[in-house]
């Protein structure tokens, strides 16, 4: 089986893992899994090669032999299901760490999506120092109820699953605001994620890339 | 089995299906599943009761004799995994229709999100006139996407599957805003999926929760 992802040629982070490979990377370290990257430029995948992988024009994408995914919540799943080391063995866990899958992307990702906006995409517009106030109180809100629900658990359901994989980088993403650090038991959470051995070969990996001298 | 679902006592759009029960309803439909309604005041939805089903106070949760699940990607990819009707045979095909589960939460959703936010949570903010007309055109460039993918084919991947399901019901939040029939083949997508029987039933029994009377 030869796994190849997409990844930026050049993260628009310089390096700090915030990209979503990521988090396949991360992934596919946990699994043991060895794997290819292809690097792409930002103006070629709007066109029609990376438009065939994913047809929003974003990384990464997956091809394993015949198949091709993208979102990094369906290929973190279909690692997961194929190899050990991201979801308990048990029905109803595989369920509950599903659950936690959804909410990194769908409820927690949607505020910190809409401060990047608000402070890269319109923030020369005359709102913006007006509005990322507003924005960051909504990534708060989401981040206190889940600092409530957290406590001072180690991780979300017993073992490390591919749950936490995308609540600690979902979160992550958020440490550049400022916000992570103000909910103690979140930095904390993130911290357990980032000591893992698989996340700091991940990390390594797209440091490597990101720190090659531009062309 | 005995499944009970949350939903709004009085959803925000006042019957029109844009609420996310409506989503697990359908998928419900679909495997033809008996399930009990409990309805809930969005007030007990930030209250312990709740909160001990979803930390982030929303609705719809899904339970299941000893099982409590919440995110509407997790209780479908649930459904679909137990029942037969949402997904493909084949196990490529199916880690398919997982990705367009997670794209339309993750990539086609939060614009449409922010479209909410700008129009409702921002409507009377000094900016709103000015930003309403950009979030329009991130959500059209999302569409845009999607609608040349999609082509003129009938559904996703062959037949009607779980992210099917999920597209078609994110595209139709855009309904209210006029973005949804700019685009002539995803507004026949989003039709076809709301002709079949069981979308027909998941709306026809939200809409008489919310055509009851107000106490």
């Amino acid at each position: 089986m030869t796994i190849t992802i997409t990844a930026f040629d050049r993260s628009p982070d310089g390096g700090r893992g915030l990209a979503r490979d990521t988090r396949v990377r991360w992934a596919l370290e946990e699994a043991g899994l060895p794997y290819d990257v292809r690097l792409v430029r930002h103006k070629a995948m709007k066109e029609p090669p990376h438009l065939a992988l994913n047809p929003f024009g974003q990384i990464p994408t997956y091809e394993e032999d015949g198949l091709a995914l993208f979102e990094t919540g369906a290929i973190i799943l279909h690692i997961a299901r194929h190899h050990p080391g991201l979801l308990p063995a048990d029905a109803d866990a595989q369920a509950r760490a599903v659950t936690w899958m959804f909410a990194a992307v769908n409820t927690l990702e949607p505020p910190i999506l809409d401060l990047f906006t608000a402070r890269i995409l319109e923030g020369d517009r005359p709102w913006a120092q007006a509005r990322i106030p507003l924005v960051m109180d909504r990534v708060r809100a989401r981040f206190r109820q889940f600092a409530d629900y957290l406590a001072d658990s180690e991780w979300l359901d017993g073992d490390f699953s591919a749950g936490d994989l995308m609540m600690v980088h979902v979160l992550l993403r958020a440490r550049p605001s400022g916000i992570l650090d103000e909910f103690p038991n979140l930095a904390a959470y993130v911290a357990r994620g980032e000591a893992r051995p698989a996340y700091q070969r991940a990390f390594a990996a797209q440091l490597a890339v990101n720190a090659l001298p531009r062309a």
